[in-house]
């Protein structure tokens, strides 16, 4: 299907030039921090250090996914949006938020490897040759990507009237992206009330609104892009889901086994639940979560996964969620242009390998 | 000096009332949260503890300075700033704040003691079992206290106009304080430094700027008084310095020798070294910083400390810092209200045992 195969590209040239921009934008961000120190904390050696360890995991990502669609956002209402200096700066805290956040998460679940590289209290942990120090300063490290969203919200340039939805927005996101960890690391819900808190939370409602917002777009317009965004994002997680198991550790850069022999609550293992006959759940069950499994035992658990139909019920789903968002960009008033790469990047998300 | 008791009586009046009125807007907010919860987290028994944990520390603060000087910085342009429902909302988050602070500084530093109760990661420790689990979700307690300050931010009802300057406020106050918690932590720097950048930023710039700028005050003013604000927050760190070590641990609810034995850098410390002669600094040196200290020992190092002067002349700078600011006061156009509270305000901090 050549025309398929257009359409991906043209949306990954969007997407990887959307990234190089904010990359770019971060990039000079810190580089304003690093000449112009606003705290002499940054002129300390082990100040420099903490510093350092945030912005290389700002710069260390790759898709931006967060920047893509809160540009987007903005271009569903404004065609010159990639153009505009403060949806650029949003993309860019956007991304920070997500540095905020992964640090902590990381700490929280205690985590080792992120973006192909240390995290950032192993690396600090690394420094200091003392783990709990690492933990100490990881902390602060969040903290500070978190003092330095607001500044860049802060410092955007926008219209006073456009200020206070864009605060209000990211402030709802913040906690709901927080609510959503709680809920994951207690482990008390399902895997689709995580998806929607934790992940679609800040990976696609959050993003699209604050986007729409910088654009001017109506209270009544943010709304239903924000309920359009919900099962994107819960795509998204879902595939990751997927992913977790089923994965090339190659590509995703994450093992396929950890999901499972960590016994993570995810929609897989819960389809796989509702899906598994009397025998097969029982083997599940005994393989879920046992640190000790081996390999063969992890490949069974796989094997059942796709034989109960599980793995497929969950692929379905997936489709399922990013065309209810599809149907959702069809409105007359959204531009064709941001229509069409947010289809794309639909398709990107259900479809991806890393 | 009946004169200066009356003084001291109507200033305290005063702090007791906005400390009710800003307990009773936290109580209101926290309720409301409990009543129509945000997020699903807060439905989940671990998500309540958390929660409670967050709304415990918070209503369990006794002065509320920080809420008292922004609704005296905002008095001192708008002698109706005490009735303003913005006011009361940023005072409100002022206190939110530090809870966030308190909560990760505690995990930060390894403090089991906070407000006369345990510290949260300690409590949330002793409800899972796993003081582990306790410092994670302590993390997350205190990031969903900062997500909290911010959706009170966003809330709050002030014109278009003032919202950016309040925001831009709130950020510049949160780098700020972040940083200063890492010089602390790193100790690279002086006392001095720390003070201005942990406490000052947080406990009187921020506030009394904050309150300013909901009042409307320009930008020229909004500057000086954080010029003015920065002794006064100096000399309410390094009260704490002295109380640290010469306080009474009944009114302070803190043991007054664990700075001298964990060694802590206070401008204390800093001072009795280059007042202290030869055989005196030997004999600090020996016991500061040695957590096997005896009572007599830790007993020598305070008798040093006025032996040489340094006690003294920290109470004489910690004068000078608060003179400083009740100098900088001296505006035409600040109302006589909100000086002559400042001015007590300013004494009770030079002057306070707890």
């Amino acid at each position: 299907m050549p025309r398929k195969k257009e359409k991906n590209e043209a949306t990954a040239d969007s997407l990887a030039r959307i990234a190089d921009r904010v990359k770019q934008r971060l990039r000079r961000f810190f580089d304003e921090i690093e000449t112009t120190p606003p705290s002499p904390l940054f002129e300390t050696q082990a100040g420099s250090i903490v510093l350092a360890q945030v912005r290389d995991l700002t710069l260390r990502s790759g898709k931006r996914l967060r920047a893509a669609l809160l540009t987007a956002g903005a271009a569903l209402f404004d065609p010159k949006a990639e153009e505009s200096p403060s949806v650029l700066d949003a993309a860019a805290a956007m991304e920070l938020c997500q540095t905020y956040l992964l640090i902590h998460d990381d700490i929280m679940d205690g985590d080792t490897i992120r973006r192909g590289a240390p995290t950032v209290h192993v690396a600090l942990g690394g420094f200091t040759g003392d783990p709990r120090k690492g933990e100490a300063l990881g902390i602060l490290a969040g903290d500070l990507a978190s003092a330095l969203v607001q500044i860049l919200l802060s410092q955007m340039p926008v219209a006073e009237s456009i200020l206070p939805r864009v605060i209000s927005i990211f402030s709802a996101m913040h906690l709901d992206v927080v609510c959503g960890q709680g809920l994951d690391m207690l482990g008390e819900v399902s895997a689709y009330e995580v998806a929607v808190h934790k992940t679609a939370s800040y990976t696609t409602i959050g993003p699209l609104t604050a986007g729409a917002a910088i654009a001017g777009a109506r209270d009544k317009d943010i709304e239903h892009l924000a309920q359009i965004a919900l099962p994107l994002g819960v795509a998204f997680q879902f595939r990751d889901d997927l992913l977790g198991t089923f994965g090339n550790t190659k590509t995703t850069g994450k093992p396929s086994d950890s999901d499972i022999k960590e016994g993570k609550r995810t929609a897989l293992i819960e389809e796989a639940r509702a899906k598994a006959d009397r025998y097969q759940l029982k083997r599940l069950n005994e393989i879920w979560g046992n640190r000790d499994a081996t390999e063969s035992e992890v490949q069974t658990a796989r094997e059942i996964m796709v034989m109960c139909g599980a793995r497929a019920a969950l692929s379905n789903h997936i489709q399922e969620l990013t065309e209810e968002f599809v149907a959702g960009l069809d409105r007359p008033y959204y531009t064709t242009s941001a229509k069409a790469f947010l289809t794309g990047v639909a398709a990107l998300i259900a479809e991806r390998d890393a």
